[in-house]
C-alpha cells in the first residue's frame, strides 16, 4: 500500500472503516507511520482515534494541531471523547472543552466520572428510551420520526417520568406485538441495569451469560446513565485475553509492536531486573555447593535439568491457574482440591520422567547413585512446581495484584532454587 | 452450594441460566460432579451441554442414557446438536439420528458439513428470511405473526426466489422505514454473505472491524445457509485468547480444570518429555566445558543467569510476536523491521544490565575478567533471545504449525544453549 504513489493509497484508505485503519497503522514500523500519516490526514475519520492502542494513540494526539483535535472532538461520540480527552496535550485539552456546548459538556462530565475500565466508562450515552405509558404504535411511529437509530440498538430501554430505568422493549418485541398494547404491558423485566462502578470484567461475564447485545448502565438511585454495547465489551474481552498472556511473558499489555526503542527497553528492563536478582538468589543457592561442584563436575552438567523440568511443569500448573481465576471458576471451595489434584499430576509425572532421566544421567556418567540423585531431585522439584504453580497466583490475588503479573518470574525463581537446592543437597548428602 | 439439602439446591440451579450451570459444573471439584450432576439431572437443561468444555462435556455425554440423550437432542437447536453429536456414545449417535424427523435431519446434515471452527459450523439455521418484493408493511404483519424473534435477531436476510442471499434488513431501519415501501428498496448491501468454508478467526475479525451483531452465512452459489450471532463469535474470541495463553505454558486449551489425573498427566507430559530433550541438549553444551569448570567452579554458579536472562528476554518478544501474528499485524512488509526492533531492544537493554551483572559477578568473586566474560555472554544471548523470539514463531507459523504451541520450549532451548555456551566458551577461552 504505501510502496505506490499516496494519492491512490488516500483513496483505497478511504473506503475502509476506521476500526481498519487503526489496525494498519497499527502494522506499519515506525518509520513509514510518518507518511501513512500524510496520506489519511486530510481525510482523517476521527473515530480512527478510538480504535486505535494507547501508545498509537498519544503519539497521534500529539501530532495533531489543537484546532485539528477541536474538529475531530465534534466528530466524536462523548464516550469515545472521554475516553480520548486524557492523551491530548494539555493546551488541545482545554481547547476542546471550550468548544463543546452545554449539552456535550455535561454528558462529558458524566462519562468522565467513572474509570476507564467500569460499566461507566464503557457505556455509550446514545440510548433510545420511552416512557411506559405510551402504545407500541405510538413508539413505532416516534422511531419513524427518529430516522436513523445508533449502531447495536436491540432493545429501547423504558424510563419512569424521573429516568429511572424500568425495563427494557427488545426490537423483535416492538415489531411483533399488538400495537394496541402500552410499553409497559409488553417490555420486559428480564435485565437489571448495571451500576456504573461495575468492573468491566464483570460486565463482561454477564454480556456472555445472557448473551446480550445491549444492556442499560444506572446510578445508584436506578436513573439510566446510558448503555454498554457488545462491540465494546468484545474489546474487554479481547483485551482480557491478550492482558493474561503478555503479562505472564513479562510485556505490557498496551505495547505498541513498533513501539519507540526507549520505551520498550524501559518497559521490559524492568522485568528483566527482577529476573537478575531472582537468578542470582538461584545463583547463591547454587555456591553453597561449590566443594560439591569442585569434587563432581557432572553435577554441574545436570543441575540445570532438574530446574529446567520443574519451570515447565509449574508454568502449566501456573497458566491453568490463572485461567481459572480469570474465569472466576477457583475460590475457598475448590483450593484444596485443585492443589491436590495439581500435585498429583505433578507426582505421576514425576515418577514417570525421573525413570528416564535416571536412565540417561546413569548411561551418560556410569553412576546409578547419581541416577538416583537426579530423580529423586526431580519428583521433589515438580512436587514443589505443582504447589507453587497454584498457589503463587492465589496468593498475588490475595495481596490484591494481578496474578498473571509476574506469577512466571516467581514460580521460576522457586523451581531454580529448589532444584538447584534439592539437586545438590541430596548429591553432597548421597554421593560425596 | 453442596452443602445444603438436595432439593433446595435443585431449585436453586433451576433458576440459573444454562450457561451459568454449565460454569458451575466447570468449577466443581471432581468428586462433587457426582452429587451435582443428580440435583440437576431431573430438570436437566439440553443447553448446558453447549456451554460446556469438551473434555466435561464427553463425561456428560456417556453418564446420560440414550434416551436421555434422544430427549435432549430434541431440545437442541440443530446446529448446537452438530456440536455434542459427535461426542457421544455411538449407540446413542444412532438412536438421536433415528429419532430425528426429515428436516432437522437434513438440516444436521448441513451444520456437520462444516468444520467446527469455519463459519459453517458456527452458524444458526434459525435466520428469518424475507423476499424483496414485499413491503415493510407486510414483513411487520408477518413477524407479528411469527411471534417470538430468534435471539440476536437484528437484522433479516432478504433472499431471492431461490434462496440466494440478496441483502439485509435491520430491524431498526424496518421500525423507521415507511410502511408502504418494499423490501428490496430500504434493504442494505453493506453486509457480504460468508462463504461456509471461512475460517473462524476470519469471521471474528469481521464482526470486530465492522461492530457487527449477526451475519449471514452462504455457500459457494451464495444461497443463505444460516446465519452467525455475536454471542458465537465472542466464545471464539475468548477461545483464541485462552488458547494462545494455554499452549504457550504447555497446556491443552480445552483442559477441563478438574481433568482425571491421568488425562492432565497423560497431555502435560509431552512437553515435559520435549523439554527434558531439550534440557539434555542444554546439558551436553555444558558438558562439552566439564575442564573448564573443574578449573573454576565459579563458571558452574554463575552460568544459570545468563541462560535465565536470555529465556526471559526472548520470551518477551516472543508473545509480541505472537500476539502480533494472532491479530494479523505480521506480514512480510514489515517482518525485518520488527526484527531490527527487538534485537535493538535486545542490545540495549542487554548493554545495560550487563554492567550490573558484571559489577555483582566481580564482587562476588573478585575476579574483574569474570565480570567482563559474563557481561559479554549476557549481551550476545540477549542478542540470540531477540532473533530466537522473532524467528521462532514466524518459523511455526510457515510450517504450518501453531505459532504459540512450543514456541516458548524451542526459544528456551536457544537461550540456554546460548547462554551456557557462550559463557563457559568465553570463560575458557579469556579466563583460563
Amino acid at each position: 500500500l504505501e510502496s505506490g504513489d499516496p494519492v491512490a493509497a488516500g483513496e483505497r484508505v478511504a473506503d475502509l472503516h476506521p476500526a481498519e485503519i487503526a489496525h494498519l497503522l497499527e502494522s506499519l514500523p515506525a518509520a513509514d507511520r510518518e507518511p501513512a500519516w500524510e496520506v489519511i490526514r486530510d481525510r482523517f475519520h476521527a473515530d480512527v482515534l478510538s480504535y486505535l492502542n494507547d501508545d498509537l494513540r498519544a503519539e497521534l494526539l500529539h501530532r495533531l494541531s489543537p484546532e485539528e483535535l477541536v474538529e475531530a472532538a465534534q466528530q466524536l461520540d462523548i464516550d469515545d471523547l472521554a475516553d480520548v480527552l486524557p492523551d491530548m496535550p494539555d493546551a488541545a485539552i482545554q481547547a476542546v472543552l471550550n468548544s463543546l456546548d452545554d449539552q456535550r459538556r455535561s454528558r462529558l462530565d458524566t462519562a468522565l466520572a467513572y474509570p476507564e475500565d467500569s460499566a461507566g466508562g464503557l457505556m455509550n450515552l446514545d440510548a433510545v428510551t420511552v416512557r411506559g405509558n405510551i402504545t407500541v404504535d405510538v413508539v413505532l411511529r416516534y422511531l419513524r420520526r427518529l430516522g436513523d437509530l445508533p449502531d447495536a440498538t436491540d432493545t429501547l430501554f423504558v424510563v419512569s417520568r424521573e429516568g429511572r430505568y424500568l425495563g427494557h422493549l427488545p426490537l423483535s418485541e416492538l415489531v411483533t406485538a399488538e400495537p394496541g398494547l402500552t410499553v409497559a404491558e409488553v417490555m420486559r423485566r428480564d435485565l437489571d441495569g448495571i451500576p456504573g462502578e461495575t468492573p468491566a470484567h464483570d460486565v463482561a461475564k454477564r454480556f456472555e451469560h445472557r448473551d446480550l447485545i445491549s444492556a442499560p448502565v444506572v446510578d445508584t438511585d436506578g436513573t439510566l446513565l446510558g448503555r454498554i454495547t457488545i462491540d465494546d465489551v468484545v474489546d474487554v474481552i479481547r483485551d482480557e485475553g491478550e492482558h493474561s498472556f503478555l503479562s505472564m511473558a513479562g510485556v505490557q499489555d498496551e505495547e505498541d509492536m513498533f513501539a519507540p526503542v526507549r520505551a520498550s527497553a524501559r518497559r521490559r528492563v524492568i522485568w528483566l531486573g527482577l529476573n537478575m536478582v531472582a537468578a542470582f538468589v538461584a545463583a547463591r543457592v547454587i555456591g553453597l555447593f561449590e566443594a560439591s561442584l569442585q569434587q563432581a563436575v557432572a553435577l554441574a552438567v545436570l543441575m540445570p535439568v532438574v530446574a529446567s523440568m520443574g519451570g515447565i511443569a509449574g508454568n502449566q500448573t501456573l497458566a491453568l491457574v490463572i485461567r481459572g481465576l480469570a474465569l472466576d471458576q477457583i475460590g475457598p471451595g475448590n483450593t484444596l482440591k485443585l492443589l491436590r489434584k495439581e500435585i498429583t499430576v505433578g507426582l505421576v509425572n514425576g515418577l514417570g520422567l525421573s525413570v528416564l532421566i535416571a536412565g540417561v544421567a546413569w548411561a551418560w556418567f556410569g553412576d546409578p547413585a547419581l541416577g538416583g540423585v537426579i530423580a529423586l531431585a526431580l519428583i521433589i522439584n515438580l512436587f514443589m512446581a505443582a504447589v507453587a504453580g497454584t498457589l503463587i497466583p492465589l496468593l498475588l490475588r490475595r495481596l490484591g495484584g494481578d496474578p498473571a503479573l509476574g506469577g512466571g518470574m516467581l514460580l521460576m525463581t522457586v523451581t531454580d532454587v529448589t532444584g538447584f537446592g534439592v539437586f545438590l543437597g541430596l548429591a553432597t548428602l548421597l554421593l560425596l
